[in-house]
Parts: C-alpha cells; sequence; structure tokens
C-alpha cells in the first residue's frame, strides 16, 4: 500500500501545506497568510483545519503517516516548544507539537526550518543524486540556519541546538551580533549582512536615507546583480560572503567530515558571486579538505568532500517538513529526561 | 562466560599493549620503546609478537574480542592507513590494519590516539559517571587532538577526517599552522604552543638561547609552575590558551549540542589556570551554551552541557584502544568504496 504524509512550512508571513508520497511526489497543496499577529492560538486552529481538510482530499492515496512541521527557531527538540522566535512575535514558550497533537487524531513531528530543509536536500536534493545520507546543509536567508544529517538522520544534538552554524566565533574582529558572539557566520553571509553591507560601503544606487521609500525594497538580489555587472563594491561583498562561508566551511569538514556540504536558501542565487573565495578559503583553511578534494567539484566521487549549491529550492522546507515522519530524528536520550 | 579484549597505545617513544575485561578491569600490561627508527615491519613484528604472549598469558579469562589500536594520525579509517605521521617517521602509507590482521589470528581494529581517549572517557570516564553516550574530548598534549562519540560510537565522518578540533580557522590574525590554516586551536593549547609562547613572550626563568640544555628540558609545565606563583607572563600564555579553547568549544557546542566536552592530555593538568578564561569565553561566543547552562558547572544535570576535565588520566588511550572491539564505529558506508 502506498503511504503518503502531510508536511507544513509555518514562515513568519506565509503558511504553506502539503501532502507528499513518502518518495516526495507532490498530491495536493494550499498556502495562505500566516497572520502572526492574531496570536499562535488561532493560527494554529487554521493550521490545524487546513490540514484537516488536505488529509480529507487526499485520505484515499493510501495509508497516512502522519505530520511533519517545519517551524521557526530557536525551539527545543524534539517537542517542539518554541524560544521567542523573531520571526513569530509573541509564540514564546508556545509548545507547538503538543498544540497540534491535542487538535489532531495523527501523530506530529515538530523541526526547525533550517533542519527540514536539509532532511528534503538529503532525501531528494543533491545527497539522493550522489546516493549517500549524510550532509550539512547552511540556508542563507534572513539568517544562517544549518542543519545537520548523518546517516539519514537529521542530528539535534541534546535539545535541538545542533546545527546552529550561522552563529559562534568566526572573524572575531567582526561586529557584534544578536546571539551574543561577534563577527557570526550570519553577519556576512545572510541576506540581511548583504543588504546592511551596501549600506555600510555606500554602494552606487543604493538609497542611504533610510526614509526613503526605496530603501527598504532594495535586497541582497539587487547587490547581487550590481556585482554581476562588475560593480567592485558589491563584488567585494558577495566575496566577504564567499570568505566567511569558506571559513566556516572549514570548520565544519574539520569537524565532521562529511560528505556533503550544501547550500540553500535565497542568497545562494548568487553562487558564482561567492563560491570562487569560498571555495580558496577552504582550501586554505581545511586540511581534511586538502586530503579529500574531488578532481572536479561538480563531479562526485566517493570518499571526497562536495560542496555545492542545494537542487530543491523554495520547496526545501515543505518537502522536508512532509519527510519528518520517515525519519526518527537523532537526539540524545536525556533530552526528554531534562 | 567473561569477555576480554587487548588494547595497543602505540606512541612515537613507548609502546604499551594491555589486556582489560570488557568493564575495562586491568587484566595484564607490557610496555617497551616503540624504536621507531627500525622500520615499521620490525615494529610491527615485535607488537604483534607481545599481542601473542598477552593473549596467552590471559586467555584463560574468558572469549576474545580482540586487538584495538590507538594509533598516532593523521590516518583514514576504518583501514587504519597511516599518512606520514609526524610521530612516525618513515612510517607514510603503513596499512596499520592489514598489517597487523596478516600477522595475528584475531579481529584487529585501529583508530587515532585521540578517538581512543574519547571512547574510554565515554565508556569509563566522565560520560559514564553522567550516564550518557555521547561527547567530545579535547586532547592537550604535543599538538591538540579532538574525538566524537555519538551515541556509544566513535564519528569517524568519510575516512576518519572527523573530529580534527586542533586545526581549522579560530583566531585569523594568529600564526601560521603547518596544517595550513591560521591561528589554529593547537597553535595555543598545545603543549607545544604554550612552551614556544614562554619563548615569545621571554618569559622569565626560561633559557632564551636555543643552545643552552635546559631550553629543550623546558616544558608547559613549568609554565604552568610559574603561573601557579603569579607570574603575569606565565599566567597570559594560559589565558590565552583558555581563549583559543573556549572559542573551539564555542563553535563545537553551536555544531553538535553535546551533553559533555572533556579537556584531556597534558596540559589539562593546568585547568585552574585556563578554564576561567575558557568558560568566559564559551559563555560569550555560544547562546546555545546559554540556553544550556547548568547551575554549576561540576553538577550534572540532564539536558545541559558539561565542560570538565577527563577522568581517566595518561590511560585513556590504552583503555579506549581495548574498547574498540566493543563499538563499531560510525564512518559513513561510502568510506570503504572511496
Amino acid at each position: 500500500m502506498e503511504k503518503f504524509a502531510i508536511g507544513v512550512d509555518l514562515g513568519g508571513s506565509n503558511l504553506r501545506i502539503g501532502a507528499y508520497t513518502s518518495s516526495g511526489e507532490a498530491l495536493a497543496s494550499v498556502a495562505f497568510p500566516t497572520d502572526a499577529g492574531s496570536g499562535y492560538g488561532p493560527v494554529i486552529d487554521k493550521m490545524c483545519e487546513a490540514i484537516r481538510a488536505l488529509h480529507a482530499e487526499t485520505s484515499g492515496y493510501g495509508k497516512f503517516a502522519g505530520i511533519g512541521v517545519g517551524s521557526p527557531g530557536p525551539l527545543s527538540l524534539p517537542d517542539g516548544v518554541l524560544h521567542n522566535p523573531p520571526n513569530l512575535p509573541g509564540w514564546d514558550g508556545v509548545q507547538l507539537r503538543r498544540e497540534m497533537s491535542n487538535r489532531l487524531a495523527w501523530p506530529v513531528w515538530v523541526d526547525s526550518d533550517a533542519n527540514v530543509a536539509a532532511l528534503a536536500e538529503c532525501r531528494l536534493g543533491a545527497a539522493a543524486e550522489y546516493d549517500i545520507d549524510s550532509l550539512c546543509m547552511i540556508t542563507l536567508g534572513t539568517g544562517v540556519g544549518g542543519g545537520i544529517v548523518l546517516e539519514g538522520r537529521l542530528w539535534h544534538g541534546m535539545n535541538g541546538g545542533a546545527g546552529e552554524v550561522g552563529h559562534g566565533p568566526l572573524i572575531l574582529d567582526g561586529p557584534k551580533c544578536n546571539c551574543g558572539a561577534r563577527g557570526c557566520l550570519e553577519l556576512y553571509a545572510s541576506a540581511t549582512a548583504i543588504v546592511r553591507r551596501a549600506h555600510e560601503l555606500k554602494l552606487d544606487g543604493v538609497p542611504h536615507d533610510a526614509n526613503d521609500a526605496c530603501a527598504n525594497a532594495f535586497t541582497a538580489a539587487d547587490v547581487a546583480q550590481l556585482a554581476a555587472q562588475g560593480n567592485p563594491v558589491a563584488r567585494q561583498i558577495y566575496d566577504e560572503a564567499g570568505f566567511a562561508l569558506g571559513l566556516g566551511i572549514a570548520n565544519l569538514i574539520n569537524t565532521l567530515n562529511l560528505p556533503l556540504f550544501t547550500i540553500g536558501g535565497g542568497v545562494s542565487a548568487a553562487w558564482d558571486l561567492f563560491s570562487p573565495r569560498m571555495f580558496a578559503t577552504i582550501e586554505e583553511f581545511s586540511y581534511v579538505y586538502g586530503m579529500s578534494r574531488p578532481a572536479q567539484v561538480d563531479i562526485f566521487e566517493a570518499g571526497k568532500t562536495h560542496i555545492c549549491r542545494a537542487r530543491l529550492g523554495p520547496d526545501a522546507g515543505l518537502l522536508g517538513a512532509a519527510m519528518l515522519p520517515w525519519q526518527t530524528a537523532r537526539h540524545h536520550a536525556l533530552s526528554s529526561a531534562g
């Protein structure tokens, strides 16, 4: 009998729900604004109602495995408790998994948006293409998130804190981060950072008056376009992002020695702008990479370290959420006792 | 029926062999100089002869599980192939596991010295005390090594490159390392680094003439003694080591979210000298630690991040080697195809 599951991509602005087969084939989906301002109760009510409707629509397909949710963080895992999530103001302390389980008759798994994207890339993206089951995915969006999949399962660590590759010491004389550290990867390689640097470096074409209506509409993609046209300041900004990514990935290679590191999120579209410096930096700073560099970066070789763009684009989160019922995340046995 | 195994601690200077029960009880042991200059063949011959003699002496104990070897690195795993090991000159390319299997009738496992120490600390040291099965151990010796144990098994990555926490970008304006990177942890927290800094900073009491016979006898422990007596330069050296360790551990916490990080090796005896700055740095640079800090660093709490001195001292390597037959290391499935 065929099997299917429902995935939820719970974003700060939009909520997407999709039913997928166990091999990732889309059956049906629905999307609507999150309306986070209405409070967590009504949002979860509406989300669960939409899940029930989608289940009714697709239940003829086969055996239903349950529901997976990709949520903005920070959140404790496996319980899915939100800790003051910047993208869902007012949701601090919400026990998302319990709230959903209380409303639905099916099993529910909650994980972070960065983790579910990593799971999707492992099951259906680059790792699947290479027939390997371990990777680290770095998502370059508004912030920088990460997810680590080891032998087909997300590595949560004790309570979901694993894979926070966007934060921690990287460039010590860099700016202070909201996380408390200085020079975090997020301060160089997120979309927010690209735009901030454009303002700091007074990139031509950027409205420098914060009251200018255009200032807020200026994006990392605009900086990428200027860089592609040869603007040296814009090129410098992506070069800096590549340097920071290279440092972060060098550390991850020396720590984890994984076969695949993949980079997704909106900023990854500028791959050609940041990846040359990224590869040069990894080469310089990771001798483990030196010992395991493939002859050509885009041709898979067993036993080598591969670094590539993520394959699944913006659907990774929704797909990965729907993959949650098919895996059992690794988390330290004591996490539930904590 | 009781079970036992034989562990080998293959050092550049000394070779130790010990028979242990599966619970870590010592049955018998032997030690002799490695005499690495005689070439790998004769050393391995002599080692295997001593293993056979020890096995004959202890075989009455019970069922024999096999032999585990902790070797200086770098080496590929699980095959145990040495790559130009600085502590065993002339051993480049030696297939240690195969060489031993060819000489012995029992199963042989080879792992790095840093990894087997981590395994011992997990099975019989601090982790056992806390009843947890995952940790990262950092060994501060001539160099800085690391080992990661996840759910009771060593994490090798693809081919044994995992856990190389002594190398990789950390302090970017720091000195160049032999590994190619700059500002590696090994350049601050190894015994070699402590002595180098003492010379660089012209620490009182250090013979600054390299031709002085005493210069070579001056050790990291001597710097520690001066620091304990209040010498400000010696204190600064250990403070710098604590800062570098704090940065490295902050990154590891944010990446792995493990319940335990333990620090061993000779330099760890100076715990009181380097740990205050280490803890302050972790606190500043790892927000995951901020969310999982135990109320008291020396009292175990489930779900919290613990950082402590290793428990087993210099026997960790020998004990851990003897634990290898009791575990199946995790390494990526493709490693043997590579």
